[in-house]
């Protein structure tokens, strides 16, 4: 039984998102859907919330993601297979971690024609194309079957940190839920003497969580995607320094 | 297995939703219970939700949709069937489109007495009456046993578009979460002539898919629901027009 | 096949309750995961909702909640049984209702060694600590492999009703998704009159529905969780009177 995950920007109250879940399991009866979200507001969003939760699910999981503002357009619509797992959804973005994480990966571009459901609307590919596409990998279809492979799908570039002997420059590449600053800064770079951060001239200490630093103060920390990240004990980080993704952020060794 | 979608105005904070997954669950522990959401904010609205994604699923799939604020009084509560598939929730409008899209269908007022679950409250129907039907019917229980057959489910009336030969006059029955208009009139009313859509005097070119025009454009196309639509290319049709549900539009043939 | 309900306050967006969910299949393939929310937004709150749903499921299932504000402190993670059901999650209180409502339960405090899937996090134990455990139990584990017994379980003091023989002086101690003001006075304590209840001198009649009042009035009534309520028909009764948890109520018998 195939599980076929699914994160969307369609909100719920409109039945859109529910659609897409009836047109899975008319097309693969078997398959068990898992609600990732259906807020979805960016392709970079999105982007960083699959690189969260995409590599944690069984082999064989299918990972349905759409945020598709050009939907209707020539942007090809993507099926990919990386480390075992699936991917489906539009060619936009969505899938540059999982693209840069994994080289081993093979991504095909999926022929309309594989719906077999109704006449392909043009404003609605999540019903249309990729609900099909996800279910019919469900239900044990290659990925050939979908569509020519093809080598170059889109991705964005990640902003990259400077290093230097005394210093790293990051900056922050995800703002989450609770107000927490993700830094481009992978946790791995850092030895075994905590160093300072610092944004916007506030000198931030390296602890191990939030409390560990009074309440309503500032602390960095290594964090759970693996990147630095910059928080506030019982408060919110992005509003208390005023920042937005972008903002640089310097690692002192 | 059989399938039941759940469609409520209860939110998920509460502790009201996950209350009704457990009833089902209960009843029918082979039962598949897939969200549809918990955020209805209207029955107009909730019906048009469920007209877009009932169909979608297999059939003997049951769709339990509850917004009730006339909870305890006479309002009946309803069991249905229709082309294979099952309906449960309050007679208030809610099923309309089912009701008028399929002439072969039977309602059943649900018999409070069905609940064994619990004694009855007059405010938590969902928990109390209309999950234990749905549970009922998906461990295979027939509608009969749920109470008796009633031919005058409640409906709400849908309004209708005006023709002549130069022109149909509608208006805007649903808003969805992109600001999408839809509009009361069919796309298979048009022909093979790109009509003209004209909403408070600015007149909309009609095209296949949103990126048809510039940035910040409003364009007509043939919505996925079947009904003729506006929209704007990466932005809010409903705030660039100010416009709300109710809102004439023309087509100029 | 274990049902594994979820509730935390993680939000959708980011990825963290989509990767909680892909943990839990991995580990415990067959579990079937339930979605309750993932908008907890305060312990009190979180406690209140689980007291809603955790009853109604069947035997066996695993009620995992993570609302954690002082994750990687001291305090320690729990993993309970109470009534044939399991509860997982921090030792903060959100499981006091269970507690109170349930004598015949037993705790364990959770090793974090349980968790083979990587290396412990500091700031994310839903997904590496309360998420495997609540999959171990799902998949058969008993709760004592998963560490100690304890006996004292954090809860929080509920406020209790105080009664004499023309009154009695209670408090509101939840406001629900509706509005509707949930108040610390059991519906058992009425006798067959229906009594008058006073909140911030407004006399509030006693009914048994919302539609028993006009349009617009408040009303009394005996709640679906057990306790009196006080709504508004149609309407907001926390906007209507200005109150918040903590607001005395009278009901005068």
């Amino acid at each position: 039984m195939a599980i076929v995950t699914l994160a969307t920007d369609y909100g719920t109250v409109d039945g859109y998102a529910a659609a897409l879940k009836g047109v899975i399991k008319r097309i693969a009866p078997e398959a068990e859907i898992i609600d990732v979200t259906h807020e979805l507001d960016s392709i970079h969003k999105a982007a960083f919330a699959m690189k969260r939760y995409h590599a944690e699910y069984p082999q064989g999981t299918i990972h349905l993601m759409v945020i598709d503002p050009t939907v209707g357009t020539s942007r090809r619509a993507l099926a990919g297979k990386a480390s075992g797992r699936y991917y489906v959804g539009p060619d936009n973005g969505i899938f540059t971690f999982v693209i840069k994480e994994d080289m081993d990966f093979q991504w095909h571009q999926i022929d309309p024609e594989i719906s077999q459901v109704r006449q392909v609307s043009r404003t609605f590919h999540g019903r249309d194309i990729f609900a099909p596409a996800a279910a019919l990998l469900a239900s044990g279809r290659e990925l050939i079957s979908l569509g020519r492979e093809i080598s170059d799908p889109v991705t964005f570039s990640i902003p990259e940190p400077v290093c230097d002997k005394r210093e790293i420059s990051g900056e922050i590449i995800d703002i989450d839920t609770f107000g927490n600053l993700i830094i481009n800064i992978p946790c791995r770079v850092l030895g075994s003497v905590a160093p300072t951060v610092v944004l916007k001239a506030e000198r931030i200490p390296f602890a191990a969580t939030f409390a560990d630093v009074p309440i309503g103060r500032p602390v960095a920390y290594a964090g759970s995607t693996g990147y630095i990240e910059i928080a506030l004990n019982m408060g919110r980080a992005a509003n208390f320094f005023g920042v937005a993704v972008g903002a640089k952020v310097i690692v002192e060794l």
